[in-house]
């Protein structure tokens, strides 16, 4: 930092929605505010039904009327501003009530960043996107929410997946299996790749991002004997991204990306398909993968995982990935701010 | 064991291929004996030029004449029975003299195994398939030459990925991407989910193997909304197996199923194609993944790497997956007798 940028002002409370209340969204917010000192994680507050939180947590809740309360209360209590009646709350048993209550969480909350009313920047807990859509809610997921809320389109937002050494993106996401090769386009892997070099330089202060490109096919075609789209697609897209100076090395067969030497040579994998991305995240970093949103104005991580009805309220559920969403929000949130100075 | 099984006779050593070599395979090979006491290695000789060996290292090697010499000096020399003449071996640079040597490396240690000539297992080095082509090999890997000489149909030899503690076993395998769907047929899943039991009784003493099947589509196609084949194809084979009495979970996210507590659950993961079973081994375990191969009359292993030529020769390569491959050969040959004994 030099001379001219002002040391920032401390940042404002992170705001977390609750997620589904039957799931596990309200332990592990319980559980990561338990471990606010031991993880050293700047302040938050949940948005959501007091209630779904006291069904499974016997800690102490401070409910807030304004975010600007989270801070002189976060030592003590976990912050809470109550919204929403997620009616009984049956951990493991998904309600309509519930699907409304977590379905007005995650608007207030977006709504409370995006407008720069007292929250920095938003972590969003595990819905089912089943229950949501009986209670109204008409987008694929809350990614795609979050984006119309930020007057961006779908298609310029990108999905990252970080662990503590490795970042993935999935260029193609929630298609079945055979419709992969269509969906993958150039202009597809094009955009994808620059909004990902973007957010590397400025959510994570990476000054020259590297890229690689995973191939498509089982070793990346070998030479067109199993499959040509390294050949026909994947290869004229690097060409030209790195004629206009991205450095994007591929496309590598797939298996051989996720080593630990192999991680060390990139910044962010770019993936032909969900599972292609997924896989190497989740066995490697099952309990503390992020899943952040790249392409918006505000920043949003959330959890890598789902609502998981099958152990919520049995004390079983690891707060390892919510920890780390709201470590990476704030620093995220953080390295923007110095790089809009900067810029 | 109890009183009527006698205690088994010593294994005869087991025979290693030496690969192309101007791969990493000699130095891996000669690397694995330099560990032999630390990683209590059985006696193991290797088939190939002795040439080729000592371009690349400067450790003792003894020449025998036949596999029975091997155990007498295996405590101070690496036993190599020399066949071929590699020509002028430079590491990295592939030539058809090395292939030929590879070729012939490979059938005489196969031939050995085969007849019981002295040698119990059969360890394959790395070999470059194009390289081989070249030489008049007519097979599309080792796995199918060694299946020919067994007498044993491709179609009934199932290819097992191996590590520390997961399974994988990929149903199709060197295949565009694009034909997975097709080729991925109900007989194909039973014929090799059959061969998988029976390969997990034979080789690893499992008495009630349990299996675990992939989804092909993301979320396990989410009820059909991503993809159908779960629906249409994998869960009515999957439901005939539990039938007949096959211990079968699935079909699973398969991002789901690597994480630690996942793998617990099952001895053998079943995937609809190569990345889907490579990429969680080798991200886990990428120096000591072996392969090995289910459904010949022998017990056939080889390290889950390649030729690796741009490492080749500078003392980088890992010996880890050579080593594992020769300790399962003998474990596994060990667990053969033992069951044919009790069978």
């Amino acid at each position: 930092m030099d001379e001219r940028t002002p040391l920032a002002a401390p940042l404002a409370p992170i705001a977390v929605s609750l997620g589904d209340p039957a799931g596990i969204g309200p332990e592990i917010i319980a559980g990561a505010w338990a471990l606010r000192t031991q993880e050293q994680l700047p302040h938050f507050f949940v948005v959501g039904d007091i209630a779904a939180i006291r069904a499974v947590w016997d800690g102490p809740i401070a409910r807030i009327h304004d975010p600007a309360e989270a801070a002189g209360m976060f030592d003590t209590a976990l912050p809470c501003l109550h919204i929403g009646e997620a009616g009984d709350v049956i951990p493991g048993s998904p309600s309509l009530d519930g699907a409304r209550c977590a379905f007005q969480s995650l608007e207030v909350a977006t709504g409370l960043v995006r407008a720069e009313e007292g929250a920095s920047a938003l972590v969003t807990g595990p819905v089912s996107k089943a229950q949501l859509a009986q209670a109204g809610f008409t987008h694929p997921g809350q990614t795609e929410f979050v984006a119309e809320r930020c007057g961006v389109s779908r298609e310029n937002v990108v999905m990252m997946l970080a662990g503590p050494d490795l970042r993935v993106v999935p260029l193609t996401i929630h298609i079945p299996f055979i419709d992969v090769p269509a969906v993958l386009t150039a202009k597809l892997i094009r955009n994808r790749a620059l909004a990902t070099v973007r957010g590397l330089k400025r959510y994570f202060g990476i000054a020259q991002p590297r890229l690689a490109m995973a191939a498509l096919n089982p070793h990346a075609g070998e030479g067109g004997l199993l499959g040509d789209e390294e050949i026909t697609l994947i290869e004229p897209v690097l060409a030209a991204l790195r004629e206009d100076g991205v450095d994007i090395t591929g496309p590598h067969s797939a298996d051989g990306m996720f080593n630990p030497r192999a991680r060390a040579r990139y910044d962010a994998a770019l993936c032909c398909y969900h599972d292609q991305a997924l896989i190497p995240i989740k066995t490697l970093y099952f309990d503390e993968g992020v899943n952040m949103t790249l392409g918006l104005p505000i920043v949003r991580t959330s959890p890598d995982h789902g609502t998981a009805f099958d152990i919520a309220g049995r004390g079983l559920a690891n707060p390892g990935a919510m920890v780390a969403a709201i470590r990476m929000a704030r620093d995220a949130e953080l390295c923007r701010r110095a790089h809009a100075d900067l810029a």
